[in-house]
């Protein structure tokens, strides 16, 4: 079993990067915050006697030989966070890798594959949208133009962040030939705890659209303009919101309006432009697709009966997967040997595996979330929680490793 | 008559004096532009023989002696504007005010009493809410520490910025008694133009309410979060939004949301937390305080309905008011035999000579506003109704100065 000192003494290391009040992190990607945690990381990974590389898209790579030169087993996840994220996500996948080293390190153990640790760049899709891009980028999903000219929210690109914190690598130096591929992640939702299990073992990810709306009314003054005759780009969102939300009738979809804004946003001014977001998820493709589908027909309604432009871009779409089947019954019998819980599930946000799943066999461990909370500060795994998580980790990886 | 090539010179130069797109102007009250256009003001003031004054607000008052020392008829109105704001909102009655002196000036016209021409601070109430700070204050209806503690949306303080402009001045220079206060401004409304009348005889301003309000729900991951188990701050907004549309169902008050935005504002997160603003008005105090009750209860009933939190900030409250009879008298009479057509009528917006009315006989005089626009680049008034207001307003003070 892995040292569970060690462990929560790296673990406290990143949570003091970019710490925000009420134990949440704000390490937005390719950052000042992101960079630091970048170097702890590959100081980490030298002391693990890792060998590191760095790809075009900023993704970190730390190897470890094996007794043969065979495809390596990879293991990774990200070490960003949303604006107001917790602790864990991402980072624990990322921080129980590096352990799962040590532990063979201490133990002396040579594996026959070699083994390989990834951090990605910008999972959360919070600072650069959309999210995975550097999984999406090295699946083949995004190209590199695409990629690097995404904008924050300021209009700094990716490519200029990228280089600007020294993360640009080498395109060569791309996730290559792979055994496998594990993520281990925090839940983000509340079944593992519901129903009392330690050990999530991914089956599958769901879809997602993401949608980014712009109505264009007519800005006018608050006060001498009657309200027949206004064309109030906000009302127009509004109703749409209400809409959207009666529309989703079974709990086998999600709808979320994320982010808005509107312009002039002054008090006294009537909005004439709102932009909004929206996040479409299940785990059905079928009634996805007719979810957004209905989104769209909604908003294209409303804003013709109030008489307001509407322009829809999509942001975003990913399919519905499923991972790899040998590689979960290596998780479930890992779980089960070493008297854990565990429970078949599927994952309501999108991962990196989700891309990495293009490319190789690719499977994922869920540990739980504290009242099923995450992409807020109060986001937690209890302790218990991420030895067993890293336990599990460790033996499917000695298991994978050695096939 | 006054000299329009003089005038639209002026005006020429303050249109240029923070431009943005599509003949807007962007002069925040304090500023760095408006910093620039008080200069020039100022410029201008000494070149027509004035002398000027600041009092502790920044409010801006240039003099010409009478023949007699008596209380001065004093004109005015502001040079700030809305973030994204047309050109002669506010400008037009300090700038056509200071032509009217040039215009005595140039024919030797000495006026039994003196003249004061004033700039008030922080009209718009764009940057610094709630608006008229500056005329508000000289009346007493702000204390100067309210005023001087007001904070922009960055945190900058008033005080700060107005010592940083330069333009903090003297307590004992604020407006003392006067006979009258005139201020001419555009109608910002569609009335004028509708009925095709060249000067409206403003006879008082409509009652105002300004809320603040936040939403507290829980913010949570869009994708493994079932939809009835989320706090979504922004669909209880949606909800409060619909609602106050269709509650209102007389043309005689009006409802704005005119600013929102929602924490953490990422695409994959449920809102946590919502704040907008609430803008009620009508010509009937007794409706527009039916119209804010209404508007606080909707507004506690969709938030106990959602197991939201809600506060509301109270941000502003001005009642109805009338304007000085003999002066609207005046200004008709004025108006008409310079053959004028006129209309009386009431304001839609708030206006400086609103809170100069609590000191002294008060009234306004509005030229048209193109298809009823403001608070927005496109408003408009055309060169003639310019001109129309120019002279009404000389022969007006020619009037009340030798009254
Ligand atoms: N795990 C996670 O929060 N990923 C971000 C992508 C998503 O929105 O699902
Ligand atoms: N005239 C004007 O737009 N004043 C701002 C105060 C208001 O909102 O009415």
């Amino acid at each position: 079993t892995i040292n569970e000192e060690r462990l929560f003494r790296m673990l406290s290391k990143s949570s003091e990067t970019g710490a925000i009040p009420e134990n949440g992190l704000r390490r937005l990607a390719l950052s000042d915050k992101d960079q630091e945690m970048r170097n702890i990381f590959k100081e980490w990974c030298n002391e693990a006697g890792l060998t590191l590389r760095v790809d075009d898209l900023g993704n970190m790579y730390a190897s470890r030989e094996g007794k043969k030169d065979l495809p390596p087993v990879v293991l990774g996840s990200h070490l960003d966070t949303q604006p107001a994220g917790g602790r864990f996500d991402g980072v624990l996948g990322v921080l129980l890798a590096l352990e799962v080293i040590h532990t063979l390190n201490d133990n002396g153990i040579e594996t026959e594959r070699p083994l390989e640790i990834v951090n990605f760049t910008n999972e959360e899709g919070a600072r650069f949208e959309p999210p995975m891009l550097g999984s999406g980028g090295i699946a083949g999903v995004f190209d590199q133009d695409y990629v690097y000219s995404r904008k924050d929210a300021d209009g700094f690109r990716f490519l200029e962040e990228l280089e600007r914190i020294g993360y640009k690598g080498e395109k060569e130096n791309r996730l290559g030939d792979f055994h496998s591929f594990l993520e281990l992640h925090i839940e983000q939702g509340p079944i593992l705890e519901d129903e009392n299990k330690q050990i999530g073992v991914v089956e599958g990810v769901q879809g997602i659209n993401w949608l980014e709306v712009t109505i264009t009314g007519e800005a006018d003054h608050a006060g001498p303009t009657p309200m027949h005759l206004r064309k109030d780009a906000l009302m127009a969102a509004a109703e749409i919101m209400n809409q959207l939300e009666k529309e989703i009738t079974t709990t086998d979809v999600t709808v979320t309006v994320g982010k808005i804004s509107v312009s002039p946003n002054s008090v006294n001014c009537v909005p004439g432009e709102a932009h909004f977001t929206v996040d479409i998820r299940s785990a059905n493709d079928d009634l996805r697709k007719e979810a957004f589908e209905g989104t769209m027909n909604t908003i294209r309604r409303v804003s013709q009966n109030r008489d307001v432009g509407v322009e829809m871009t999509e942001l975003w779409e990913t399919e519905k997967i499923d991972f790899d089947r040998s590689i979960t019954e290596v998780i479930e019998n890992s779980a089960t040997e070493l008297g854990y819980s565990s429970k078949r599930m599927l994952s309501g946000a999108g991962h990196d595996a989700k891309y990495v799943n293009n490319l190789g066999p690719t499977a994922m461990i869920f540990v739980p979330s504290v009242n099923g909370k995450s992409h807020v500060p109060s986001e937690l795994t209890l302790d218990q929680d991420i030895v067993s998580g890293a336990n599990t980790l460790y033996h499917t990886v000695l298991t994978l490793s050695n096939e």
